[in-house]
This record gives structure tokens, C-alpha cells and sequence, in this order.
């Protein structure tokens, strides 16, 4: 079992990962639920995924308050993870991030299905959450355990949900396999338009396959990709047995 | 309160940012009005801003003439921004640029709204302006105080103003909030023709959202950005309370 | 004659040069048939390309059994390799990747054809080979000979096939050139894209310069490329003779 | 004015700073006319152009013979090089290229016409040439002088001249403009390609506005340009004046 100390290693690094792999800028975030208190969980302080270091590591409990913030400024919607934490506890990882190809498939009506085998761990649908259907006009953010939890109930028992003109969410029952989902729902996006874009009957993955891959993306896997991760984004990597 | 030096190291920040996050090429500039006279504003010599130091910082008049050019030869296009802060008493900081997203929506007469929260700061739509409807067949540079002025007159309130066949115009009441919107200024233009090409009914956000996202976007908000974006442009990063 | 110490050399030289080429991310990967015996193929043990050392090149043969394994895992897929080298006697390398352009064209029914005369050796027209027509829902992985050769069947006399929801193999008669087609194949997917979507007349190049081109791209054309390639991925260039 | 050893060394970085803007791949080429004889011109020996160093350049007549190969091997294709420069007496450089914003162009029939004003050196509208008119099934490349004269034809009294499955030509008067009118084709092509996709009623540059921009493009401005480029390939910048 991995020591507290290598997970929040780790989650320092899923932060650099995310960052150099495009799937957050200055925003988004990622957290784990505690290793040892399942009622409490582990984010970051308000600060860009890119320049996180582990002291930045703050904790909290479930609605969102934090257990140590020793003058750490939090995130603004930590709701999302919190409401995840509570909804879901077969979730272990929770990610929340604007990446560009998320975006559209949040303002068309256009459905989000696997284009390819990598990609078959977002779901067979991505659902939309708007925002506006429950809260009227905000400013889009998740600033309170009633959205996080709107939230969290659209999300369902799925992988991934998509956030009206405002980006996604992703959860997993590990930490890096959350990441591995999270970079390649940015990447069926990106395929998924171009594949609309050149036909209207584009073959998505049938439910079959869908599953089958998902049932079949082993811990040897992901660390095939974590292990490349961490060397471009200069980070150490722990090997981790499946 | 900073101090003047605080200032221009911010501003030569400013431009390496802009470059290093794609918004200008070798071309492009950004200004701050200077803090000690409103009269008068602080701006590069006519150099690529990637390459922009502390020594080629020039003072000018809002009518464009240098107070201290020591041999340092102007930006041609300067009048952009004397004429900005002439007509805009609020505005602080002024950046022009060509970033490649923003040129489709000059020329096509598709009109650019907000499609996502961080990119609600372009307001709610974006003018263009046609430096030919007044001045005819031109180089396209806006060389004097009159074309400036015309300019500033179709930027009107706002914040952002495209220019048909050339760029944008971006001001802001500070100048790293003014990068930031110049940065989403660009994401939302790909965002947007991404998005209108998979659907003719695309969600923008509301005006009631809009309003409200730029009235809490927050110097915390503004500064986490550019402690990443100053980490990206290898540039030290200066800490600002809102 | 390159000794075997100097094509080992050049496989780990191909897996960083198609990672760094953007061919492969975390995933896909290049083998060469071992140069003393034709029943038998060297390939990387389960790691993503970009990490691959001398160290983790196995031997194995025909049927995927390593014969050296030393408790290096396998990639799962190898079968793809050696059902390739069984059934084209011609064939001294392969790879299999997941390059972004290829999978809308093995999802959407249109064909791929060479745009431009460095495309040509991706051959006149691409064929795409569907798991599931002989094997049904599947996690779409090559996972054994019989789908190894079911692949190979497909490709048939030509250098390039791609795979439905999945990716592409691309093989040819010797290392450089294999990979000079994988990295071309990619681009033409991109611009024939471009170019289908602007015009329904597209001109790819005729079947008679398709031919010649292929003809007569030369081991000097390809080492052109390769000493570039090398020198992007800091790996040394070793010069061959053509 | 500038010494030989100053212009080849203009030369090298020109190789580099079209490979690091994207412009060539590991294709591709720049020659100059010889300052000292307009009947020869120097242009590297076949080698990939972010490779080029000082003694890669070698010296050609116009018909394309080497007059110092000393064991180097010359591009293919130089005919389109010494083609130029007889036909055109104010050619002083000349650019081929294969960017893969100008494939399409060359292979739909539609016509590229500046989108922008740093575009406008591109000239008007860009003619197509098709190697395949006169010459019939080719491997597409121009291997003698009587491809190179009728592509010159082509290119007749323009900077700019596409070639139909392969890629480009560029001419100047002077080398570093020569430069900046390629890269400012290849952001052309896609700014245009991107209009186009929005609206069928594009405002390209009018004739009158191309021509000024094309007139008032100064020593000056494309120096600021030149000195970016040289920064980011790490080359050192040598200044002119107009």
C-alpha cells in the first residue's frame, strides 16, 4: 500500500501531468478522497495545476471545509469534489478542468461517444450539466455543496459529465486512472469533431466494446502512460503493481 | 502600491507573456497608462515582444510623441493606444495583437460571443472595426491620432474591438487582467468556430452570466494565471492583493 | 552490413523519433524483423515509446513467444508484428500506432489517398480492417494470431492499413523508410482533411505518380529526414549508404 | 553593405528559422543569388534545413552545376532555384517549401487572396502551378531546368507560387523578406481556410490595400521579425538598416 506521503506525491503530480498534457491551464483541479478518512479528501490550494508543490496539499472534509488551512486560500469550487466524495463512494479521484474540446460538446447538443479504444473509458454517452436549468444566471462556478451536488447527481454512476459553457468533470476509482480518463476525453473530442465534421455516420465504439475495454484497461496500462507522463513533466515515477 | 520600476517590469512580464502564450507573434504591443501621470503612457520601442527588456520601455505623450526616445524608435502603431486612453479614462492598459482566432471574425461578418465563464470578459459581443469605411484604401496600420480615435470610438465602452484585415484592440482598468483577457479573447474565438461548426443553435452564455462572471473575476482569479503564465515566460512573479 | 548492436540502436532511435514526431503517445510501438534470423522479431518489452532503452528490446518469435523475456512483460498487441512478418516475407519492420489523423479515416468511410508526393508511399489507397466483422465486440486489441493475421490479410500487398476505432499499422522493407511512412501518413490524414473540406473535388496525386513517387524516394531522401529526426529526438545519427 | 561570410551566415539561419517557424520539415530548401555574381547562387547541399551549417553551403550556376561540390551531394531539385533567377533579374532569394497550409490550395481549385494585412506580401492572388500540365505521371519533384522555367512562367512577375501535390515556391529581393512572405503564407492558408469554413462571403484585403502594405512593408519591420526568429533558433542576430 502506498504511504500518504507517495500519494500526495502523486497528486502533485497528476497537477504537473494534467498541465503539461493540455488538459488544464492556469485553472482546473484534481484531488484525491483521503487515504485514511474517507470523509475527508486532498486538493490543492488555489493555485495553477502547473505550479503545485506538495506543501500546497490542503485537506478537507466533505462540504468542503478545510481541516488545516494554516492561511492556505482554497479553490472556489472544491464543491465539485466534496459532492463527488459524498455522492460516490466508489470514487477515489476527482478532476475538474476546461480543456478546449470538452467546451463545444457542452454548447451544441451534440453527444459525446468513444471514437476509439483508449477513449472507451469516458462512457458510452458523456452527459451535460447547465447550470443555469436549477441556479438561473451565475457566474458558472460551483461555489456551494447545492451545485456541487446538482452536479454530482447529472454525473450519475458515469466516468465523465460535461458543464455548460464552463468545462467537465472526471472521477475514477484511482488516481491515475482519473487522469488517463481525463486525457482522453479531450481526446475523443478533438476526434470525435473532426470524424462529424467529414461524415454523418461516424462508427462510435458499440457498447460491447465500449465495456469490453473498459472492463480490460488494467493498473499495467495506465502506468505505460503515467510512467511517460511523469518523464515529460519532470516528475519521479513509483511504480505501482495492478 | 507598486512602484514605477514594479511597473514596467510587470509590463515587459506582460509582453513576454503574450508571446509565449501565442497571443502576438513578432508583432503586437501592449501599454500601461503611467501611474504618475495620466497623461502620458509607457510602452515598448518598436521591437518583437518576446525580445521586449526594461531599457526599451518609452514614455509617450497620448498624442503619440515620445517624451524620452534617446535614440529608440517608436512603434508605427502607437496611436492605438494614446487614443484608448484618451477616450477612456478607466482604462489602464492596452494591448493590440493578431492573434490568429480573432482574424476569421473580422472578416466574416460572424459576430464573437462568450461561449465559456473565462472568456466572458471579451463582453458580451465584440465589435469590429473597418479602418477602410473612413479612411478608404489604407496600409491598414493605424498611423495617426485620427485613426486611433476612430478606433476608440467603435471600442466604445467595451473591452475588446477586432480590427477587419488586421487584429484586436484589448483594454482593461489593470494590466495583468488585460493579458488575461487578450489570452481568452483568442481561446474563445477557436472555441466559438469549433463549436458553430458542429451546431447553427450554439448555448453562448447569457448576458445575466456574462455580467456576472466579469463583475467576480478577481485579482486572486487574475493572479493565479499569472503566476503560471510568468513561470511559462521564465519571468519572476510578483505577488498583488486585489 | 549494420551490425545487430547498430539496428537495436536504431529501433530505440524509431520509438523516440515516433514519439517525438508526434506518432505514437503512450501507446503503439515499431519492431524490425531480427536481421539474422527471418523467424524471429525484435521489439520493445510494454513500455511507452518515448522511454524506450536498449535495454527492453526482446526477441520473439513468429508467434509472439519471447524468447528472452528475463521478466520483461510484453506488449499485448505483438501479434500484430509477427502476423506481419509471417505473411510478407518483403516486410523488415512494422509499427502499429494511434496517430490522431488516421482515426477519423478508420471510422467515417472515406478513403484516404496520397495529397501530396511525400504521402505517395502510403500507397494509392488505404484499406481499413473492422476487429469486429470477423470477431465481434471486442476490447478491439490484437491480442492473438488470429487476429494478427486476420489484420495481415487485410494490409495485403501494401505498406499501410488502418483500424476502426482503433488506430493503423504501417510496414515496409527496412526501419527508416517504415517510419518515414508512418510520420507521412499522419500528415496526409491531416491535409487531406483540410482539402476535403474546402473543396468535393479534390485532386490527389494519379495512380502513375503515386507509382513513380514511390519509386523513387531513395535511401539518401529518407536519411535526409532521419538525420533531422534524430537530431529532434537527441538520439546520434548513424549514416547509412542506399 | 554585407560581407559574403555575413550573408551565407544569413543563409544558415534563414535554414533555421524556416524549420523552427514550421515552414520546411526535414524538406524543403533557401538558396540566395551569389552577391558577387548574379550568374550563380549558393544554396546547402542536400540536407535536412534545421541541420544546415556554414559548410553545407555550396555554389551552383544557374542551370544547377555545382562549382565547389567537393563531395557534397546537391538538392534535387535545385532547377527551381536557378529557374528564378534567370527569369526574374530582381530575384535576390528564393524559398520551396511544402507548409502544410498550402497543400490544400494547390489540390482544390480554390484561390488564396490576403486575409490580413502582414499577409499582404503574398501578393494579390497566388497562381497553382501544375507539374502534371506538361509533364504528364511525374514523381512530382523538378529535377531539370525545363520544370524549373515553366514553374518560373508560372510564378511569372509574382513572390508566391503554389505547386499542385507538393508544396510551394517563394521569391524576394532580399532574403529575409523572402522569409516573412513564406511564413505569412502558411498563416494566410489557414487564416483563409478557417474564414472560408465560417462564411462564403470572406473580405479578403482589397487590391488597393494589398498593394500598400505590400509598398510601406519596410527593412525595419521585417528586422523585428528577423531578430524574433533569430532568438527562438537560437542563431545570433545580425542588424541592417533599410
Amino acid at each position: 500500500m502506498a504511504t500518504l506521503k507517495e500519494l500526495i506525491e502523486d497528486l502533485v503530480t497528476a497537477n504537473r501531468v494534467l498541465a503539461t498534457q493540455g488538459i488544464v491551464d492556469s485553472f482546473g483541479h484534481v484531488s484525491i478522497r483521503h487515504p485514511d478518512n474517507p470523509k475527508r479528501y486532498l486538493l490543492s490550494r488555489s493555485r495553477a495545476p502547473e505550479r503545485v508543490e506538495t506543501g500546497d496539499i490542503m485537506e478537507f472534509t466533505l462540504e468542503g471545509d478545510p481541516v488545516n488551512a494554516e492561511g492556505r486560500k482554497p479553490y472556489l469550487e472544491r464543491f465539485i469534489h466534496g459532492a463527488a466524495y459524498e455522492a460516490r463512494p466508489d470514487v477515489m479521484a476527482v478532476i475538474h478542468n476546461h480543456s478546449p474540446g470538452v467546451i463545444p460538446y457542452g454548447i451544441t447538443g451534440r453527444k459525446m461517444h468513444p471514437v476509439m479504444h483508449m477513449c472507451a473509458t469516458i462512457g458510452y454517452e458523456v452527459p451535460v450539466w447547465d447550470q443555469r436549468t436549477k441556479f438561473g444566471d451565475t457566474d458558472l462556478l460551483v461555489t456551494n455543496m447545492a451545485m456541487g451536488r446538482d452536479l454530482a447527481k447529472k454525473l450519475s454512476k458515469g466516468r465523465t459529465c460535461l458543464m455548460r459553457g464552463h468545462g467537465c468533470m472526471v472521477v475514477g476509482k484511482e488516481l491515475r486512472a482519473t487522469v488517463y480518463t481525463a486525457i482522453y476525453l479531450e481526446l475523443n473530442a478533438k476526434l470525435q469533431m473532426q470524424a462529424e465534421s467529414m461524415s454523418k455516420k461516424v462508427k462510435f465504439l458499440t457498447k460491447g466494446e465500449a465495456e469490453k475495454v473498459a472492463a480490460t484497461t488494467s493498473v499495467a496500462n495506465i502506468n505505460r502512460a503515467w510512467e511517460n507522463w511523469c518523464g515529460k513533466a519532470s516528475r519521479p515515477y513509483r511504480h505501482t503493481e495492478g
